[in-house]
This record gives structure tokens, C-alpha cells and sequence, in this order.
């Protein structure tokens, strides 16, 4: 079964002095920033329980969901190339959260399609990045997050430069012109 | 702005020996069944926070989000002949909880669109009942709730028939086949 079939998983980034993950830099692209802490931690349940936030700076909350603009044929070669998180050498990670805006939210299904897809090439972009990067997505905004998506990627050292040219190529699309903030957090571990 | 731009809204229904609605019956259409209880409430916040449930028999929970399936062409009919929640007039109403199946789930977004209007014609059987049958969709997936999606139906005693009538319809489309949990509350208040 795809991951999309699955169930909800409810996943909170908790940013503070503790976690797996080295936070190496956190910068604001678009609006407002966040402020930046020592480790991150990586918290999945398969229920909606508020995370411990004892001493932490901030927790971002979000859930997988199934795909929203995927066709069947984008979705077969999504399943084909991509890999799972937790591989041993991707030891880099990134979390980018971003929030759209009111005219993002206005446009009917199709209209989004057109710009995510024909026009943006998301999926078509992002295929050219796998196997070397795995991505999670979750959703944000019908949790009452601010951001309205958080999209966790993990990769390892060698592929950074390869990252980094996904990262401008979607930043360069028309989609981000609805994009009205946006903050990359870049992560480590040993 | 259409409803589809704005802030999510987060609605808890609430079952109970207090509320607005009285409860005339609770059925089972499809999976497990719910209790009935006297009255229910329907308690609407812009955030996120648990309702409280003192005495409450049950409480759903869900979320108004963007439509995910509806056309520019279809969101414009939609919003031309569709009406408002709580219309003096309306002192009728349903709340109809679904929970869709895992094949519903694995399903891409380009082939969920075919069974639900292409060949169920969701949207067109529903707009022959506008104005008549004022209706707000609910999220409940990415919330870890026992339903998918509530959906909430308001209308005159005079248009009862009516009603009856679109429900049928929808249960008997191709994308029925997909729902494995269905309940059907009805409610009045003077």
C-alpha cells in the first residue's frame, strides 16, 4: 500500500535543547522569521496529542495526508524513486515550512493544478531529485499552525549542492509568488 | 471572498443533554453505529482547542478547509445558488458522518475526481438542491477522528422530501462504494 493510503501520521517538530538533529542555520526567505535553537526532535504518533514542549523554543505540528495533486501516472514514479527517511547516510536534513496566501486558498482545484503542476512543474522538478532526496509533507493548515505546510527533506552529505539547485528551482516557480512565508531550517547529525 | 479562501473553522458537534438542535433519530447506514442522545450543539472557533465535553454522550470534530475535488466552473455555480447556515426557515438538519475505505485513500487525486464527479456527479446531483438544502463540509481525517468528513445539511421542514431524495442519490453513486462507515442524524429545533 502507497504511503498516501495510509493513515494520518501527526508528526511535531520540536526545536529546543534537545533532539537527533543538529539545527545548523534557520533563514527567513519570505515574511515572518523564527527564532533559531540548538536541536530539533522528530515526534510521530498515529494520534493527535499535543507534544511535550518542556523547554523548548518552538513545535511546528503537521500531518501526512494522501496526495492532493498527484495523478496516478506522477504517483507510480513517485512510488518507483522515492526512498524513505531515515537512511543511514542522509545525515542532512531540511525543514521548510511555508504558509500560501488568501489568493492561493480562492482558486478552485483546477485552477491550483495548472499552477502546482503544468505551469510549475512541482512534481515534475522534484522527480528529477530522487532518489537522492527523501521529502515528507505535511499539512498544517487545518491544524491551526501557522504555516500551512511543513515539508521535511533528508539527504546525504554529497547531495547538498543537488539540494540546494531543488530548493531555488521551485523558489523560482510561479506557485511561490502565492507563497507568503517561508522559513528554511537546515539540519545535521552525525 | 468564497468560503473556500477563508480561515479554516474548527465546529465540534456536541451530543448531549443540551443544545440548539434536538436529535430526532440516529441511524446506521454503513459500519458501526453511533448512540443517540437529546440535543446536540454545534460550537464553532476560529482556533483549535478540545470542546467541552461535560456531559456530553459524543463529540465530532472537524474543519472547513479549500474544496478539493471542485472545478473554477463548478466553485462559481456553487457559490451563485448556495446559501448561508441558519436561515430562520431552516429548522431542519442532518449531520451525515462518513469514514471512506482504504482503496477511497489509495486512490490518485486525478482518479478520485473521475469517480466522484465524472461518474457519481457529486457536485451536479448537489446543486439541483440549491437553494433549497444549505450544506458545510467538514475535514475530520488529519484530526485522528473516527469519520473522514461530516457534512452538515440544513433545510425548511417543507423541503424534507427533497432532502430525502438527494441523499439517496448520493448513496447509490459509484464513490458510496468507497464509504465503510456511515451515520445519519436528524435534528430539529422550533
Amino acid at each position: 500500500m502507497s504511503a498516501s493510503a495510509q493513515l494520518p501520521l501527526f508528526v511535531s517538530f520540536v526545536a529546543g535543547p534537545s533532539g537527533l538533529w543538529r539545527i545548523d542555520r534557520v533563514d527567513c526567505y519570505i515574511g515572518e522569521a523564527m527564532p533559531s535553537a540548538d536541536r530539533l526532535d522528530v515526534l510521530e504518533s498515529s494520534d493527535w496529542r499535543p507534544a511535550i514542549s518542556e523547554g523548548s523554543k518552538w513545535i511546528l505540528r503537521g500531518v501526512t495526508s494522501n496526495l492532493r495533486y498527484t495523478t496516478r501516472v506522477e504517483a507510480g514514479e513517485l512510488n518507483r524513486r522515492q526512498q524513505e527517511l531515515g537512511r543511514p547516510e542522509a545525515t542532512r536534513a531540511a525543514l521548510i515550512p511555508i504558509r500560501k496566501n488568501a489568493a492561493w486558498w480562492a482558486l478552485a482545484q483546477d485552477e491550483r493544478r495548472i499552477i502546482f503542476e503544468e505551469r510549475s512543474r512541482h512534481t515534475t522538478i522534484g522527480l528529477e531529485y530522487l532518489p537522492a532526496v527523501a521529502r515528507r509533507l505535511h499539512h498544517s493548515r487545518e491544524l491551526a499552525e501557522p504555516f500551512d505546510f511543513l515539508t521535511w527533506f533528508e539527504y546525504a552529505p554529497e547531495h547538498s549542492d543537488v539540494f540546494e539547485e531543488l530548493v531555488r528551482r521551485l523558489r523560482q516557480s510561479e506557485e511561490w509568488r502565492y507563497v507568503d512565508r517561508e522559513v528554511d531550517i537546515r539540519l545535521s547529525r552525525p
